[in-house]
């Protein structure tokens, strides 16, 4: 196959948000994205919960996050192509306990002008429809629960459509000349040395060598000057084997969706009003194991997750099909549903109808982003569950990594500067992120 | 089998210094060290260059390995038990690009009391008996190989027996009771909710859970208060299925011994007189790819390896036999000995007559060990290649973890306090280490 200047590995959201501004900002370099599935966005980007927030205790994540959201409203609003953006807000409930360990945390967040509305167990009585703040039955002492003393609400924050955000970028790629390969996987990088000796054995540790390419699975090789590495939680497999760290693991995320059907108080609690201008619930976070409710009113259904930490095992090498990683009925049924119930009781009889599994790619370290490279590669990901919603600001940042290197300066959509080098392992310069869903 | 208030997994030096801390500590506590091999320091701790040093940048790197030298010098000069401390110096030979290029690190250690001298070309010419510090051959060309100009001496760095170290902490930890179970492997770490419902399927994800002992490959099972995870490049194996991130992955190292025999240029370079008292020539870092030389005048011969980075695979789940890690004679003669023969032409003949691999556990976020925790479970490791000089020092961390939790404070050997959230990764706080061999 042909040879490219520029080969992105992965369409998911950080590779499809990276080829289309490497190719806008370089547009005399050939670019290519090879993707294994059969369109943009369709592995773990497809399957995400689709939130964005500007509640991020780290100065680096809210510039990321910030600039992205702003560009995807700018997508929706000013070049009026529909990606989904609606500001329902995340309203986190909590319990006096987890409040006061929060408040360290809150303040810096207020203190750097994120907007977040406090609110009292009356007020949330008031505008939840039929919420437990109260957590004093049997089943309640057994799980631990605490009573819901206050709320955080951020207004900022919402849901978005990540497939429509990827298709938006796709099309910008293509339209300026990028070509996409779908259904076609890369199972390796290629290497060689910078200056070649012509001996077998190439190359030596006392050459300096570099990423040349990519080997595709079924043999095929396409040379390339830099090859960009965006396969999230396929990253090790394709970095382990030439000694570069990935820097992230995956974990199974599921999402089961709950239908609303005919029920009334279900219904009641989807179109909660005096939350946002969509008149539905904002995306709500309970008091316990970071479990989640999000609205969805276009399918009258709640999507309902969890983020499990402990033994829920990490992936280092996960499959390439997806479909490995299937949501579990008793996770919902055990796990979710329990805690669920006792706390918006309208749930009691509740099942998911639809429910589907996927990966986040965590970073552990900062639980922050990282762009890296090395002769020849630029690496993204780490994102740890947070890629659409700051997918544009990482784009821009390979962007920028590829036409001045680790130490040069991107300005992220709406003006703001960002030095690529923070995102890097060498002189790596980002906020430990405090505010874990 | 019955319980224990602790077993340690793992008997290399991570883990037998960890257990004789313990135990030296908590006598009252009962104390099982699990080895999948036959004794102590069989594994990657024995296959080690076994060497140490106190140059590094890092300030946490500088008081974790000052200790446990002063703690290994103690050992042997006054508990009169050899375990090989022979303080023969490391030697960096540097280019004039390299020199100006560490300038800034350099001045970070000698800034804070680190010993080191530096040497002219012309010194080195002297004290080096066959060095070619002038590199213009055709071949040198081709290798890149840059002229030495001078030299970095580190007077109170060296080496020692990893072995014996390992028997001196075994032989502690078994007089003051500790039990050690050979020859059987830890397949897996057992959890349980801390209070359990009686219901099946825990732990669910509303239960607070942790480590609750071990099960070994046989299928039995040891229950334990704590255990300590100290399986260096094995760490992932334990801490992946129960969504532990263990931080680090495995790279295969090789060491070739080659035999001076009774070549005079050879012998006259191992017994180079004015570096230290045992006279001989001090550790060797040449100024290309990492690759060394190591005297042992004891086996008369010379240990050659090299710390290679790009293109050596990281495995994150190593082979349990390190037999599947061989050396390759290939990669000396084509990679270590194209370039030792253009810098001391005495080798240009030479080849190794043994030669072993073994595996690196690196934490290449920061290049510096962690001990980190969960509710019943203690993980040490990271040490990306320097546990055996740092062991000492990380057991006593570990057992000040026990006592204390992670914001317990610990006095290292010698009266030198260290706090062990430092190398935990909820308030990690060290610096990173940028003098890597």
């Amino acid at each position: 196959m042909q040879d490219y200047d520029i080969v992105v590995v992965g369409a998911g959201i950080l590779g499809i948000s990276s080829a289309y501004h490497l190719k806008a900002n370089n547009p005399d370099k050939t670019v290519l994205v090879v993707e294994m599935l059969g369109d943009v966005g369709q592995g773990n980007t497809g399957r995400s919960n689709a939130m964005f927030r500007n509640m991020f205790t780290s100065k680096e994540n809210r510039e990321l996050a910030d600039s992205a959201i702003d560009f995807y409203s700018h997508i929706q609003h000013d070049l009026k192509r529909d990606v989904g953006v609606d500001k329902i807000g995340y309203l986190w409930l909590m319990s006096e306990k987890q409040l006061s360990a929060s408040e360290r945390h809150l303040r810096r967040m207020e203190n750097s002008g994120v907007e977040v509305r406090r609110m009292g167990e009356s007020e949330l009585k008031s505008r939840i429809p039929g919420i437990e703040t109260n957590q004093d039955s049997d089943e309640a002492r057994v799980m631990s629960l605490e009573d819901v003393t206050a709320g955080l609400f951020g207004p900022k924050c919402g849901r978005l459509a990540p497939d429509r955000l990827a298709s938006f970028y796709r099309d910008g790629f293509v339209a300026k000349g990028g070509v996409m390969l779908f259904n076609r996987r890369v199972a390796r990088l290629l290497i060689r040395p910078r200056e070649s000796t012509g001996f077998d054995g190439e190359p030596f540790v006392w050459q300096e060598s570099g990423v040349s390419g990519v080997g595709l699975a079924d043999g095929e090789t396409i040379g390339a000057g830099t090859v960009v590495v965006a396969c999230g939680a396929w990253n090790n497999e394709l970095l382990d084997p030439i000694g570069i760290d990935g820097h992230a693991k995956a974990k199974k995320r599921q999402l089961f969706a709950v239908p609303v059907g005919t029920d009334a108080s279900l219904k009641e609690l989807l179109f909660a009003r005096g939350f946002n201008e969509s008149g539905t619930l904002p995306f709500l976070i309970l008091p316990k194991s970071g479990l989640f409710v999000k609205p969805v009113k276009e399918s009258n259904e709640f999507w309902v997750g969890c983020e499990d930490e402990f033994n829920r095992p990490f992936i280092s090498y996960p499959e390439h099909d997806l479909e490995k990683y299937p949501a579990e009925p008793k996770y919902y049924e055990y796990n979710l549903h329990q805690v669920l119930r006792e706390y918006l009781p309208q749930f009691e009889r509740s099942r998911p109808d639809r429910m589907w599994g996927g990966l986040y790619s965590y970073n552990t370290l900062d639980n922050m982003p990282y762009v890296f490279g090395h002769e020849g590669l630029i690496v993204v990901g780490g994102d740890s569950g947070s890629g659409v919603m700051k997918g544009d600001s990482l784009g821009r940042i390979v962007d920028a990594f590829y036409r001045g290197g680790e130490g040069s300066e991107v300005t992220l959509y709406g003006g703001r500067p960002f030095k690529t080098s923070k995102l890097g392992f060498r002189r790596r310069d980002v906020e430990r992120e405090d505010w874990i869903l």
